[in-house]
């Protein structure tokens, strides 16, 4: 592991050369994990466009440190970033690049306030999303984490399934995934699970309630396991007992909207024209205003990272970036289908990485 | 519940008001959730000095927060912040407050270049934790949530304490508290479980790992339930077959400056005190500086949140303020104990809500 954290911080380091700033401070603990492989509360990371980095923690994950990233020197102190930023003047650099997306502006005044050698102030300067632009690119034991998150969803449905009948809760579905997840190698799950039952898979995001599955429902499912750091992310929508038309009518556009998403995953593509592939599919039936997120996002390290599908109009899938394809029709009042899948961007076509059935499930 | 957040919105107008602020607007979503009742991962709130809240959310949680805070105006829009800083313009708000401590650099400055009307700029000023304030001390009714949070605790440690045993791995311990809190009614767990065996034990936030629990170990389980957005949190030591005289010692050594605190933690106290009372006494053991964290934090929505016990040197207990003690030593290379109970502070002397015993287990 060493040697590819090490690597990371040095195409890091070359970024940061190429902003024209002296080092990096990273205080987003989940890019300090991506590039040390620390996984920590309290943590941050000071690299120079030349020479080595330095890692901060507190007392409580010293030793952890040690243990994970034994190359990396560490500063114990429980102020991280005031830490680092008296390091980096203390070893002369000049300009000091910060995520300006994850300091906050109090934090920001804070490290401002620290004097340099001679009387003045850091000079802090907003750098970009550096880091997560790494990240979005992942190398092939990253997909390999992942591929077996998936794998680990994908037999936990397989084992749940037996359980998904009329008279059982919503809660007791999401509960039953999630320890079958934990069951078949999970660290636990990647995010709170959506069990969205009947009219409440009208609702995207529904909270898992007491509503008991009835013969007639449409039943979305959506969660995924936590595997290695890596997070998968699969949702599939089945019949309780034999659905009406509408409902296979509704199944069938949502499940050809995302297959039209895969076909158009590739290389090159803009994230928005994947976007429409799905949504276009969905708009000619009708239910355009029906569709009402994007159509997915990356995955890795977090659940939803770069690129974002559908709100960005410049972003463009790469060789070896995982998302997700998540169309799905809401009906206010009477229910909703969603379909998705968590897919690797290759050359030759979308890698699948969570692999249960699209056919409509009739339990 | 809406006349509950309609009282905690009136005395926080009350506390813009005093600050000269005509609005704050409230970013934190833990904060949001306070003060509206809503649980969701994209939402903001503009609380006026005068005249009612509006609520800012997206697509996805429309429906939610219609059900939820029904009484409120809410504005639809991915931008929940933008939305709500436009709004302030459009309500003539002159000088907004903002949560300095959530609002990151990149996210004000977008803000920033919101145009009010006449052209200039948007007028955003900290206001310091206003929110958080509010939050410290809480009322009966959340702290009947948090008593019941401590309660599935309890219960779920009771449970799996036949299952504690030589041979048995941390993980499958940590798993099992976390299965047993969610069939004692949790919603899951507050926070990762810390299952510390063995030499582990020198690790205040060791993550639980493959080794075996074997005889002649102290196992430190810092775990707890999450309950109505509540977070439990206790951590009992055990021994696994009759322990050495040095790990009674130990334990006896925590278990006198456990009491110390709880003995301590009276409303007007100072947590720099109570953090103390703890600290004395592992300090004239000879142990103090294998006591390498603060004594403990309040607990609420947020499983760390104010008051911090023992780095804040102003800081006073109140009445109807929860607060996790929890005092431990750490030797490396040998193991450590740490003791834990989550209370509420009373005039009358604290009300333990985590009632499992602190004699020492021999399991």
């Amino acid at each position: 592991m060493g040697e590819t954290h090490y690597a990371r911080r040095r195409r890091l380091a070359a970024l940061v050369a190429d902003r024209g700033a002296a080092a990096l401070l990273v205080t987003r603990l989940v890019n300090v994990r991506y590039l040390t492989g620390l996984d920590s509360s309290r943590a941050a990371l000071l690299v120079p466009a030349d020479g080595p980095a330095v890692l901060a923690t507190d007392g409580r994950y010293a030793g952890m440190a040690a243990q994970v990233c034994p190359e990396l020197p560490v500063v114990v102190d429980r102020q991280v970033a005031e830490a680092l930023v008296r390091r980096a003047a203390e070893d002369g650099h000049g300009r000091v690049g910060f995520e300006a997306h994850d300091l906050t502006v109090e934090h920001h005044t804070a490290l401002l306030g620290i004097e340099r050698p001679g009387g003045a102030a850091a000079e802090l300067v907003p750098l970009g999303h550096l880091v997560e632009e790494l990240r979005m690119v992942k190398d092939e034991e990253e997909i390999g984490l992942l591929r077996e998150a998936c794998a680990v969803t994908d037999r936990a449905f397989e084992a749940v399934l037996p359980e998904i009948r009329a008279g059982v809760t919503e809660r007791a579905v999401a509960i039953a995934l999630e320890r079958a997840m934990v069951d078949h190698g999970a660290e636990g799950p990647a995010f709170d699970s959506i069990i969205a039952s009947g009219p409440n898979g009208a609702v995207p995001h529904h909270h898992p309630g007491g509503r008991e599955l009835q013969r007639g429902d449409l039943v979305t499912m959506d969660f995924g396991a936590l595997y290695g750091g890596y997070h998968a992310d699969m949702t599939r929508t089945v019949a309780i007992g034999e659905p009406a038309a509408w409902q296979r009518d509704l199944y069938d556009l949502v499940h050809r909207a995302q297959a039209a998403a895969l076909a158009a995953a590739l290389p090159g593509a803009g994230t928005k024209d994947v976007d429409a592939a799905a949504r276009d599919v969905i708009a000619e039936a009708g239910h355009g205003e029906a569709f009402t997120h994007g159509l997915g996002h990356g995955v890795g390290l977090e659940i939803h990272e770069a690129p974002l599908m559908g709100y960005d109009k410049t972003g463009k899938l790469m060789d070896r970036v995982p998302i997700t394809a998540e169309p799905g029709v809401y009906l206010t009042g009477r229910g909703g289908v969603r379909i998705e899948d968590t897919l690797v961007v290759r050359a030759g076509g979308p890698e699948l990485l969570t692999t249960t059935t699209k056919d409509l499930l009739v339990l």
